[in-house]
């Protein structure tokens, strides 16, 4: 352990900006820290909350983080980490930062920390840097580390797999009949949040949120007893607790309406994933993926360094004059 | 050659489908086929079609097949493909066809095609495939190849990368202010169209993404000054033409308004490809992310084939104890 590290784990908040910093660039001096803190992980609840634009998710994020630091009826108060993933402009290399405004609520408290990322546009790339910089919140102690997701596409829902709560926010008339469906996103949720209740239709987009989780539940019901029949997918032991149902909250995060009982219920699917054993499973899960992505990296720059560039470039030209398809171009370069 | 990729190549329908079917799924002999037909691409002009949901992206892209197969003022008539991209629903491993009921219009014309594809839920894995479809549909002579993505995340960017001619499609009050630039599509757009344009606040949507459009080019002209005196970026060449300045157009697909404007626009924009030279380098940086992310999952494999299990097993472990951090298990795996 160095001076860093141990400032990090202190709570200096100068040091853990600066690590985190070192870990977007993905610095080597940060990223060797990260590797010293690593067994400091595994104490915070993670939890994503994902959703379209303009579905109010920063203005939920606030008001659940100022709820976490006072809460009511005398619970104890919790530290608060935000990273926030809003998608790079290439040609700014910035994000844009308009939401984090509404954050200044929290502003001065020591016990919250706030983190804008920027994507780098890169597939899979952010999914494995924003999950090593969670890591460094972890450690540094965050005990709640809110994970807020622009969008509802493939990456998007990677990341949000990170969290062991997933919270999925939808607004009224956002296109109800198909915008859950569609994005395919209904199944990593956790819990549901028709934010801007006060606005027209949001009955209507509960009800339909509602009818599509039954669907869904039928749906795997039905496919569950086809497997057992055909043998396949069986459990090896019996659930020893009911499955968990994704509640489908109302709130309006701008007046705090709704947000002590999402609160609550987060805390409930915590005690769920806790009794289940399903919080070990899914971050053992996520560690796997993580290190597979890296070890795909890490084979591809090995491989580079050892192929030689004359090669190389024959192939590539062959695969650009359509004499090799990329598979055949592929096939060559191994061989 | 044999008798399928002849078969393919002369537009037999139901060897297409199949070859398509075989590509989904990955099996080697068509894969095999593939390779076959490889030479036989780059004649189509590929146009992806993106937007969020509700945004009546195919109702769109229904009218623009329509057009292109009957159109106006004498124009030849043109072979279309429509693949669009569903994600997928984890237990039912299928996708929503709801829309693509809207296509029956061009039902039983042989000069079209229409593919639906469900997403596999893998990162990387949707694009790679897509990406052999639309050869596939390229090889068999589709002249116009329209992809539809539904969302606004990285990998339906990733997909609509794969396109000559990307078109952003917006409606009108969804959440304007925030949607196109949030999503970070902007960027990626030859054109943009706003929908729907009977409802109310077309006229301000369009207003904005103009605006979004101007301020983008603006930080675009300031950076390449700002790199031009690093030294950085330099244009090796100046350009012979001015660069192209995506339209914001307005369509109401439901009523075919606007749809002959939009496609003269996506003509326009590939006598700009073609005329700039951009055309060829689209498509030499396609085939150099596919043939990448082919490599990299056939390094992983091969690697994976030669590790021994007892060893893997035990690092896993290391890490899932966090013994080791990600890093360190995959610097142990590959030592």
């Amino acid at each position: 352990m160095n001076g860093v590290s141990d400032a990090v784990l202190n709570g200096d908040r100068l040091s853990l900006a600066r690590l985190i910093t070192g870990i977007e660039n993905q610095q080597q001096d940060s990223l060797l820290l990260l590797d010293q803190l690593f067994s400091h992980t595994g104490r915070a609840h993670l939890i994503g909350v994902t959703g379209a634009p303009g579905s109010g998710k920063s203005s939920l994020v606030n008001q659940m983080a100022c709820l976490y630091r006072h809460p009511k009826h005398g619970e104890p108060e919790k530290s608060v980490a935000v990273v926030a993933i809003d998608p790079t402009s290439p040609f700014t290399g910035g994000a844009l930062l308009g939401d984090r405004v509404r954050m200044r609520d929290l502003a001065g408290d020591s016990g919250v920390f706030i983190r804008s990322m920027a994507s780098r546009g890169e597939l899979g790339g952010l999914a494995s840097t924003t999950s090593q910089v969670v890591q460094v919140l972890d450690a540094a102690g965050f005990e709640v580390i809110l994970i807020e997701t622009v969008g509802v596409g493939q990456s998007e829902i990677d990341i949000a797999r990170l969290a062991h709560t997933v919270i999925v926010v939808e607004a009224p008339g956002m296109g109800d009949d198909v915008q859950a469906g569609k994005a395919g996103i209904l199944e990593i949720a956790d819990l549901l949040v028709v934010n801007k209740a006060d606005q027209n239709g949001a009955d209507h987009t509960q009800r339909i949120l509602n009818q599509m989780l039954e669907m869904a539940n039928s749906k795997r019901f039905n496919s569950e007893i086809i497997n057992h029949h055909r043998g396949e997918g069986r459990r090896d032991t019996l659930p020893a607790m009911p499955d968990w149902r994704p509640p489908v909250l109302k709130t309006i995060a701008t007046e705090g309406t709704g947000i002590e009982d999402l609160v609550d219920q987060v805390s409930k699917h915590w005690d769920y994933l806790q009794a289940s054993g399903q919080r070990k499973s899914r971050e053992n899960e996520r560690l796997i993926k993580e290190m597979e992505q890296l070890l795909r990296e890490e084979l591809m720059s090995h491989w580079r360094s050892q192929v030689a560039d004359e090669l190389y470039q024959k192939i590539l030209l062959g695969l650009l004059e359509k004499t090799y398809s990329p598979r055949q171009a592929v096939r060559q370069l191994v061989a």
